[in-house]
């Protein structure tokens, strides 16, 4: 696939920190759904179950968890943390709703979820020695590299108990398809290491460590609530795609918010992509588009890969290599890209029988995702 | 719980390399079973399944694992690695025939048990420091700290997806309990880290966290075959109270071996645990015990607490150590709580009706772990 293959024009770009990109007036079908309560709903519903697994994890590992979720700080006190956007939360409750039944039906779905996104940020944060995670030092930083590795370790085992200890046929199903989730997201993590050596990466590349990284767990949340409500693997299937798309929308949106986001909003440096030397979507599709921007910017991004401090590049030297990224057209194709893979994903809620205020809520939550800003 | 109480008289002690401890006649009921044979069949019935697994991994994982398990050298050559003793895969077929089935039924089981086990070594190699296993470099000194981190969350995805993957209600039962051994032993890991950084442990709080450690997934591989070959939780939780007390019979060996075992059998360091400080059961048992012998031993370990080239300190430092626990009874009680533990292994046995050649076979294994060399 070519980085240009299928794009629409490009829209009028936007400046850093402002909200990316408008969602295409016909899919905003769903204007009466209030998507900040459906966020609160699956919170509210879900964070008392999570909270009460984590408690099951026997001392140190316990306080360390709680830490990570931003339940306590470093020094233990209570915390008011920002747990993130608890849209997979949200997503599995409503894919209960989607099979007809009862919003708790989908909770130890949410819960489980939500225990291995979060294993997979423990050992992820470790990997890539990023110190920052939600505006605070990540564990590793904060209890030591081992503890990183344990609690992931837990979680994950965790997430595996919740599910299973139900005893029903429908949690050993559920149980499958977040492990075939758990091993997308190793497998993503694995080629967004292996990238990181490489001078070259394609778009397809990149839509593959995507779809792996932030699509295959998405889409897990979407069915499994479904599932634990009892869904054949047809109906589980398609939910599958509208979150699998929806990842890759939302991916989307998140490299350009690595690149042009606004550091108060994301919790991120300035640039934090482009300072770490990622090859996120913007810069792929960049490189691939060809013509004197894209090859500028080729030979730039050649002597970074061979400079030792880029993390400590000025401001200015970041935004030249922006410009240049959105000069070739990677800007442009990625908010493009976020706004096709929108629209995949609600075209996947066709497949679905589901009452029709479920399906005005998935809509509402794509369109979300999409014109988020952090 | 004294380190001495109910303790028999102690029996003489052997010297470093010789067998430890001889298991009591009375024991013996099964000469006849050929126990190589019982462990080469395990293997034999399980490595393919186990290499198809592992072959499943994306690059570079799949080279990774391979390595960890002895198949390749680090360049890549094929290898006829040391793959360890098999206890887990002959004890998961066994398991298959004591619920009356097939032994290629406890296959599934075999290869869980073996993903999860080989998990927890990649893991906890790397949080411990170890740079050498099974006579090789471990994975994190070969391929760095992220490959050790990704391939073990891969092995234990991939443990789970193995036995799910059947798609019986037998498969979540199974599942299940994976993941409570699983559980046991990322908390046996934990007690681990801490007890490393505390002046004194306690022999019961040694004997928990060994029990999580080593117990509880020898535990699960005597009782996966047979819930695989739908056994009830009566005859599972009988089976794995046998495993999770040979469990405590190997370990104890093992920290015998630890501290007197013979290098060239272990494939360890002399005094290797003396080396790492080790607080196991041997060392806890000694301070535990009172006297002269004990209180030097305190004094001396305390000022090592403090030292920083542990590690280099001379054959005869170590000697004078290892003589100071046997003086204090650690080698002897350890030595009989080995026998101990495996009494109460094979008694559990009685609780399960087993074909009468099946029992034998438990017995025989049981008395192998309390009687190898490395």
């Amino acid at each position: 696939m070519s980085a240009r293959a299928g794009a629409a024009p490009p829209t009028p770009v936007t400046t850093r920190g402002e909200t990316v990109p408008t969602v295409p007036p016909a899919e905003k079908a769903a204007d009466a759904v209030d998507v900040t309560a459906l966020l609160e709903r699956g919170r509210t519903l879900a964070t008392p179950v999570l909270r009460a697994a984590v408690d099951r994890l026997a001392a140190p590992m316990d306080t360390v968890a709680a830490y990570h979720f931003g339940w306590i700080d470093a020094e233990g006190n209570p915390a008011a943390g920002d747990g993130g956007k608890a849209v997979r939360p949200a997503l599995a409750v409503m894919s209960a709703e989607a099979a007809g039944a009862a919003p708790e039906v989908g909770v130890p779905g949410a819960v489980a979820v939500e225990l291995v996104h979060n294993f997979s940020l423990l050992h992820d944060d470790l990997m890539d020695g990023d110190e920052q995670r939600r505006h605070r030092d990540t564990v590793w930083k904060v209890h030591g590299p081992a503890q990183a590795i344990l609690v992931g370790d837990a979680l994950f085992a965790l997430a595996n108990e919740v599910l299973l200890e139900l005893g029903t046929v429908e949690a050993g199903r559920a149980t499958r398809r977040l492990t075939a989730a758990s091993r997308a997201l190793i497998d993503g993590q694995a080629q967004d290491i292996s990238y990181e050596h490489r001078e070259r990466v394609t778009v397809d590349e990149c839509l593959e460590m995507e779809g792996n990284k932030t699509g295959a767990l998405l889409a897990c949340a979407c069915s499994i609530g479904a599932v634990l409500g009892g869904a054949d693997d047809r109906t589980a299937d398609a939910l599958e795609r509208y979150g699998y798309h929806l990842g890759l929308a939302f991916q989307a949106v998140d490299d350009l918010l690595g690149i042009w986001g606004d550091p108060d909003s994301t919790g991120k440096q300035t640039w934090s992509d482009l300072r770490q030397r990622k090859k996120s979507l913007p810069v792929v599709a960049a490189l691939a588009a060809g013509g004197p921007a894209s090859e500028k910017l080729a030979e730039i991004l050649a002597a970074d890969a061979k400079a030792a401090d880029v993390e400590n590049f000025s401001e200015e030297e970041f935004a030249s290599r922006a410009a240049l990224i959105e000069e070739a057209g990677g800007r442009a194709w990625t908010s493009d890209e976020a706004r096709r893979q929108h629209a995949v994903a609600v075209r996947a809620l066709d497949e679905v029988e589901m009452p029709t205020r479920v399906r005005e809520e998935f809509v509402a939550l794509a369109d979300f995702v999409v014109v988020r800003t952090r």
